[in-house]
């Protein structure tokens, strides 16, 4: 890792003191004719001369009017109906890493209920010393953790398995978020219903289920329940939104986004898995042989250029290019992401904003120049556990084409001349 | 630091075997009496039986409606107008560090206005090779780079000087906020107009002016401008918002907020300050002997806590209570946090959530049992400069009671023995 860092450290000196500079030439031409010529600078302009607009203290503040299209969007065709719908992150208009909850994807199964605080219950039950019932008051009362976590469903990028079909990296990899949790650990949860967090879990589970009439139940063995699975109930800071599963959800780090139950209302302790619907008929992997597979809930390492791609097309020509997107790994930290703008022939790495953390996006940025030829650009992200992630042909060798979830493929842009972006495969 | 976090992680897991085990009978009798009770555990509720509402994707989220008192909120008799204005987060109701934009803090001197990209520009001028004019598009193709930092309002907790004034945390610490940051290093457009980074900057600084009316111009010296000042165009991923300068803002990490010029349109390198109005009439600090002293740029290490405080008070009872705040300091990071029950008498080490990050905020907890009398709540910051939070009165010896910016005294909250919280001086 720490021969990472260099170069990437090292890249970017050589960017600075060399590659920028050569393109800065013709950047500074360029911003320099402006400068006499245009009114925006010549002339004094009216935001400076007349007061603008107070703030509406009384009301929660959006986003400027200029940036209506930053917003999440659904696929009509892609489900029945908006209460059993998806909506994807505009991940190609934004930048850093942490999602605001106002433009984070959002998966429910039977429609985002309204559940006031008051009326919040949360119930551990099963093979515990003393079942409970928690209100939201009670929750309030345990130590708190922060921590900045992604989630992604499971079938983020599933409709690659067929081949290249939506245009945008928002509705390819918009099934993601992150952002910044504070709750309290399920094992406080489970010690205090009198669990015994140091005796034999062989075979322990908890069965997890939602308030919404979807109940969304799922098992999670009783090794991951004590890990790091938080009880939240605040994301950046501010109180879960009603999509997000106000008042309370499960955040379930690096495990796929379907685990995450929102309204949380019921933990039990099992002594084996319930294999509900949403673990056997939906949340399964499909094999090139026709068989599934089951509890793949980690989601593996997998990156994707945000800009330019297709609603992000390169609009300013020739000379000094920002490529950047993001990298994740439900298994660990990310140490490495690679670029290429030629389809996989030759790689440059990237520089990472941060050091990686774990199950947690890192932004990455590949300072470079633009010629004008057209680009296959791609990025490879790898993780500390040495995970490369694959192309797409290798995941279809062992999955076939018939798969929907976890597809964690190379991603591939064709840039072309005149700037704008297309999803494409690569054979 | 590293004694500290065996401190913190020691008093968490004393908390957790010791203190929490014997809280955790009280709490565990209550809560398990209500499963046999409460219909809301017996009776299968409505929201279980219907389906909840679908997310209008076409439009940017908003807070749960049960949150609407979460928001930003004006001190009407403060400020003449709502153009010349000032607004407060809630801290009392937050959690975790992330502000989110929408109710983060917001000082404007002429009103906020409407830019839109493509009317933006910045020129560069004064002592440099070649004066340039950026174009939004234009800073998008440098490197950029993500960082977390608050920004501080100097006249935050401004009021105390005189006295306990304002009755929450929201109006006595809220002019702050923190947020991921993306933008450009301003060394770097800087350097590409020519100036000559490793020559000699004696006397040099910048002089950096917003877009607006008020233009709010400032002096910065050159070697904080090289530091680590940003010119930044995305907070928490997005596009920063209207009231925060979109779509360009200066970040100057550490130092008061009227540094952090909004809708920034200029900076000028000069061979000294230009003591303009914002650094001379305003944002200088009285002294009790009656002079004033300026530059006064970095914010001192500070902490309040956030919760119980007047506008949250402790509303479930005697057993375990989670004290919560935030510290931050403006040279460097925090790496200790006491909190006090007795006015300062006796003093208990908070829990870091994480290791404090330079020029962010930390939240810290204190994870305890609450015996029902009478408390003085205070906390106390420590970063890793070696510096102590001074206490009203050791400010008050050197600052006397006219200053109005630069407050960073311990702050006391009287928690009463039914739970309410008061704002309170200790003599």
């Amino acid at each position: 890792m720490s021969d990472n860092e260099n170069d990437t450290v090292g890249s970017r000196r050589a960017f600075l003191s060399g590659a920028v500079a050569a393109g800065a030439g013709a950047l500074t031409t360029s911003v320099a004719a402006a400068q006499t010529a245009d009114p925006l600078i010549t002339e004094i302009q009216p935001w400076a001369q007349e007061f603008g607009d107070g703030v509406d203290a009384a009301r929660y503040g959006l986003p400027s009017e200029h940036e209506g299209d930053v917003i999440r969007r659904n696929v009509e065709w892609l489900t029945a109906d908006t209460v059993s719908s998806i909506n994807f992150t505009p991940i190609h208009a934004l930048d850093g890493t942490i999602t605001p909850q106002g433009c984070a994807f959002e998966r429910h199964h039977s429609g985002a209920i309204d559940l006031k605080k008051d009326d919040y219950r949360l119930m551990i039950h099963g093979l515990v010393d003393t079942p409970l019932v928690f209100s939201y008051a009670d929750l309030e009362r345990f130590p708190r953790e922060n921590h900045v976590y992604f989630c992604e469903c499971a079938a983020n990028t599933g409709m690659e398995w067929a081949g290249a079909q939506l245009n945008g990296a928002q509705f390819t990899h918009g099934m993601i978020h992150n952002m910044e949790y504070t709750g309290v650990p399920l094992r406080t949860l489970l010690e205090e219903a009198g669990f015994d967090t140091a005796g034999d879990l062989t075979g322990k589970w908890v069965y997890v289920e939602g308030a919404d009439a979807s109940s969304n139940g799922r098992s999670i063995p009783m090794e991951k329940a004590l890990d790091d699975v938080l009880v939240a109930f605040k994301a950046n800071g501010e109180a879960l939104r009603k999509e997000h599963g106000y008042p309370v959800r499960l955040v379930v780090p690096g495990w796929e986004g379907n685990l995450w139950v929102k309204w949380i209302r019921r933990i039990e302790v099992t002594d084996g898995p319930v294999e509900s619907r949403e673990e056997t008929s939906k949340y399964t992997d499909t094999l090139d042989d026709g068989t599934s597979r089951k509890w793949t809930w980690a989601m593996d390492a997998k990156s994707v250029v945000t800009s330019p791609s297709p609603q992000a097309p390169i609009k300013h020509g020739t000379g000094p290019l920002v490529i950047t997107g993001l990298a994740w790994s439900g298994r660990g930290a990310i140490n490495r992401v690679d670029v290429s703008k030629d389809g996989g022939k030759s790689w440059e790495t990237a520089r990472l904003a941060k050091p990686g953390e774990k199950m947690a996006l890192t932004r990455f940025y590949l300072d470079t120049n633009w010629d004008g030829s057209e680009m296959m650009l791609q990025s490879r992200a790898m993780d500390d556990t040495g995970y490369v992630q694959p192309t797409k042909t290798q995941l279809r060798e062992v999955r076939g084409l018939n798969s929907i979830y976890h597809n964690n493929c190379i991603q591939t842009w064709l840039v072309r001349s005149n700037g704008e972006a297309e999803n494409v495969e690569v054979s």
